[in-house]
């Protein structure tokens, strides 16, 4: 695909990240987790579509995020692709004439406001995000737990906090959320990655998945770190490191252990699919 | 997904059909043919998006199906899903207040103009599609090439041929056309797939495998005639028949030999993606 519109773009990232194989720990081409379907995610990616417009034509990122979530949302397997959209929002709002660049999407998240940070909070009503406790802000204030969604907006919106204050909030809590990371350090890994899959050959889902498995061997998986502690998410982190060179077989093995365990590095995979859209939007062709 | 538009569902519907495993003979989740990979029917659909939503708004027939076949094409695998436009642009053009139905489509295909029918020959400069030798009309009169493309638009005009028409020669042509032969009857294969796909149980994906080998079994795929001949498009056929309560791996094993044998039942697979859109609009979730 060459000269599609970031909300395509975007939507075909989704897809891309989810088809490629093996993908230790996620749904992938080859693997579906037990109430967690490839078609859940193929269903949210679609519905998804209307928010990533609305975001390319100019809609705040808070609004635009619960548009999406709601879109993607309309299927029965739950959360698919939250942390994705998190993402890919804003790099489709920083996308004009040119691809985004750190500085425009760090101007985008900057620019956030109390009702953009209202309207996170509401996408938190639509699906069942598996997130951790809330985080304290620097003053030791606990900032209200999204897992409360809209009855939380009163306390967000007396608080003051913009949807970047509470990333930055997140992105500073010990195992800090690996999206709350990119927002606030110029979406710095999903660049990366976006250059290793266009420097890399072959089809684009091949490629998907090598990423994913370099990126999983750089650090821990923010979601692994919620759902299971920081000592697995080191372990699966050394043991993704360790297989970098390794081949299919072995990789495939390791992600038939991770499916097994119920251990899924979400995180990581919605970084990857921040990468595709950077590189789809810079250029890469199906 | 529910209460989606119906542009949403006939893209999901193409992503649904292609996600199916096995599929004798067709790209599938766990296939790839040599130059045409998983990857660009993802791009495929999402490109046709587009397009899909023109007919959803009312554009005519015939270019729709052409923005959509642009959108689609923008992909580097080739035609991935030309077969499939053509059924879902009717489907998703009859369908309003309430999903379509045979009357309904029927209506739509039959009100097609000349204009559409100059818009579906522009269609094939965009990608190259398989097919036989032009037909001869009721009074052998050889039907303008859709091979030439644009080129033959001018003759199209003169013979005066509605898209409907042209759909009408080539369903009665021997070996007629699947894709044809939907528009010129209510789209009876469709509604029907449709309904075995409601029936049955379990993710929708295995539901569309299912239909599929049913569907191939149940009548030769006129791309094998055109690709093939009727004698290899027949013992497919009868092949698919004998499989029809064997287990998964018999089936693969059937998949895996059409691949190598470059027998592909395009034709089929274009008819699950529209009974999946007809099922969808009538309500089935994912």
């Amino acid at each position: 695909m060459t000269g599609g519109k970031p909300a395509q773009h975007a939507e075909l990232a989704l897809l891309l990240e989810v088809a490629g194989t093996p993908k230790p720990g996620n749904v992938d081409r080859e693997r579906d987790l037990a109430d967690l379907r490839f078609e859940h995610f193929l269903a949210g990616a679609v519905g998804a579509r209307p928010g990533l417009e609305a975001a390319s034509e100019g809609e705040a990122l808070g609004p635009a995020i619960l548009r999406a979530v709601e879109g993607m949302s309309e299927q029965s397997g739950g959360n698919t692709q939250f942390g994705a959209l998190l993402l890919l929002i804003p790099l489709v709002s920083a996308t004009g004439e040119t691809s985004p660049t750190p500085e425009s999407v760090t101007d985008v998240v900057r620019a956030t406001t109390v009702s953009d940070a209202a309207a996170f909070y509401r996408a938190f009503d639509v699906v069942d995000v598996r997130v951790g406790e809330p985080p304290t802000d620097e003053d030791g204030g606990e900032v209200p737990d999204v897992r409360q969604g809209s009855a939380a907006v009163p306390a967000v919106e007396r608080a003051g906090y913009t949807l970047y204050d509470l990333m930055e909030i997140s992105a500073d809590t010990a195992g800090g959320d690996m999206v709350a990371r990119e927002w606030t350090a110029g979406f710095e890994r999903s660049f990366e990655v976006a250059t290793r899959i266009e420097k890399d050959e072959g089809p684009v889902t091949d490629r998907a998945a090598r990423a994913f498995l370099w990126l999983l061997g750089e650090q821990p998986d923010s979601l692994i770190v919620t759902a299971h502690g920081r000592e697995r998410a080191a372990a699966v982190t050394e043991r993704a490191r360790s297989l970098r060179n390794a081949d299919e077989a072995e990789v495939s093995s390791f992600a038939d252990d991770l499916v097994e365990a119920g251990v899924n590095p979400g995180a990581t995979a919605d970084v990857v699919a921040a990468a595709l859209y950077i590189a789809l939007a810079r250029g890469l062709s199906v």
